[in-house]
């Protein structure tokens, strides 16, 4: 099914072939783990070239794809591996995203001119951005371990403890309790460290009475998840918190209610940030609105002003405006939702408290 | 003097100025840790370029280079940036091996053709071979935490606990004593699985009398080690695992004691691999002896025999024989060393026994 939609856009791009490297759009084609791999892909062959490390794993992962035993040696077995399959001639799509100017040129000298290699943008990429029903139920575990480890790590919350510690109990939570990697690395910032949006997790010790920003996601089964939740460990020592994470928390609930499929990444975006300037912290909201997630966990679409096209039904997207206030803090609340026709559906259960007791 | 090193090599390849775009690369001549950036260098300037996120870690990780905020469109104001640093119509170098096809497409348009980019390959990467004192220690001290990390696990397996569980002690143990990351996900390969040299950790459980292999290694303060020990818990099955795992000892320990500095990558190898042919598993031992480790986990040079070129003082290495038998397992034994004039120093310490009472 993949493959098909795959095989429509390389006619509408008159491509005969198509050479697949980037390991998402690798994994998402053929179900293939491995950590090196080309995809060959025509209108009558689905191929896959790679080491001796992984035929063992291309037999189990991908019965139906036929396994090329290349070894290392791709670029200079290139030709031959072309024409038996009827390309010389012909026109080759390749990932220019992905592919390092270096391995282009091994393949073009492989190739001696006698096939056309053809720049493409984004094409898997494309596909990779409505998700199908498997795919859904594999993010809704990734976003539910996610929610679980938010709901342990605030029982958790002292003060005293560093940035780094809470990070790790994140980390440890998720890794022995299903999932197989993290997302990324994730984001604990306190205090003024909680005014920078990509703010990594230090030694700082947390305090009662400040803001903390916990931003954290998981993989399961190959899709990630991404929540983000801001807290205060008893009273807030700044009047100002409560009025900041309230704007943000209306923006944010807005932005859920109102998203829909077909709406633009724009309008989506303009919700929470139109919430967040009446409130007067317009300059203080630098990021768009969210982003798509799926294997990676930053993909195509996004809800933002630089982003006017349509986000269409079964795109799965993070919601999640920020307020940063430099010297004094920041506020940030992240849900995930699926895009549909009607409403969107939130994923996200984790539970939103300005103040933890 | 990092710096001056390279302005050499600069001079050698007649580039009037440099791009820097590899983060191991941008680390070592800069000391900056985030995850985008360009470093620009010309025989006056050093320059980093980067966006908002980084302005401040710049500043306190590189007081001596000039921050450029360039924000997120550095293809779009790679002309003027040029420009104002008096290199227009100049020969500027990039890394060919790192960037990606639609990067160059990218900045090559906003050059408009006023400045010539020209193909480089491996010219960071050729002074990070060498090491100096500094980076020895810190690779002593991430090569002491897998040492003390292999101590604690062998007191701590036991039959019936998943070759997973077993990763993930040893991940555990190695981020909660003093370890940035991983050098790389752990391989825990045991009973059968252990013929393959590149296993991950699977479910399967752990028995009595059969090869475990166990392959890891720690990042501390930026810098890598790599280490492996295969054994076994109580008396070997069969009785071919003695005699193997004393000749991947053997073949080990005559490499360590007959590297030095100026041999040949091929002839570090070919001591390891004389005896392992001797002893009659020449089919066995399918890849090379060992490689340079340093800001990366797999660096230049190679113990190989696809590595004629000579092997410097100063150069980190791994010395990492092994016997693969497919359907039975395998062992594999990896100390680190240091290069000298006289005689290598080996690093790693961790106890060398083939079975576990």
């Amino acid at each position: 099914m993949r493959l098909t939609k795959f095989r429509q856009l390389m006619a509408e791009q008159e491509i005969d072939g198509f050479l697949v490297t980037q390991p998402d759009n690798r994994r998402y084609l053929s179900g293939f783990t491995g950590s090196n791999g080309v995809l060959l892909i025509t209108p009558a062959i689905q191929a896959l070239a790679t080491d001796s490390r992984y035929y063992e794993q291309v037999r189990q992962q991908c019965p139906d794809w036929e396994l090329i035993e290349v070894g290392y040696d791709f670029a200079g077995n290139l030709l031959e591996l072309l024409r038996q399959r009827e390309l010389g001639g012909r026109r080759v799509g390749f990932e220019t995203a992905d592919l390092s100017v270096a391995t282009l040129q091994a393949w073009e000298q492989g190739l001696k001119g006698r096939i056309v290699l053809v720049d493409t943008y984004g094409l898997v990429e494309h596909l990779r951005m409505i998700k199908e029903a498997t795919e859904i139920e594999k993010i809704k575990r990734a976003v539910a371990l996610a929610d679980q480890t938010y709901e342990h790590i605030i029982t958790w919350l002292k003060p005293g403890l560093s940035e780094a510690q809470v990070a790790w109990e994140l980390e440890q939570f998720m890794r022995t309790h299903g999932a197989s990697a993290l997302s990324f690395e994730p984001v604990v910032a306190s205090g003024p460290n909680a005014a920078k949006p990509h703010a990594r997790a230090t030694d700082r010790l947390i305090q009662a009475g400040e803001p903390i920003t916990m931003d954290f996601g998981c993989v399961v089964d190959g899709y990630c998840s991404d929540l983000t939740r801001t807290v205060c460990l008893g009273e807030p020592a700044d009047e100002r918190y409560i009025t900041v994470w309230q704007t943000v928390l209306r923006a944010q609930e807005a932005a859920e209610a109102g998203a829909k499929a077909g709406m633009t990444g724009e309008a989506v975006d303009k919700i929470a940030r139109g919430i967040i300037n009446e409130a007067g912290f317009e300059k203080n909201f630098g990021h768009g609105l969210g982003h798509g997630v799926g294997l990676a966990v930053h993909e195509s679409p996004r809800f933002s002003f630089t982003y006017p096209g349509e986000v269409p039904s079964g795109v799965v997207m993070t919601v999640e405006p920020g307020i940063y206030i430099p010297g004094w803090g920041g506020v940030r609340i992240e849900d995930m939702i699926v895009m549909n026709d009607d409403k969107a559906e939130v994923l996200t259960t984790a539970s939103k408290a300005a103040v933890l007791p």
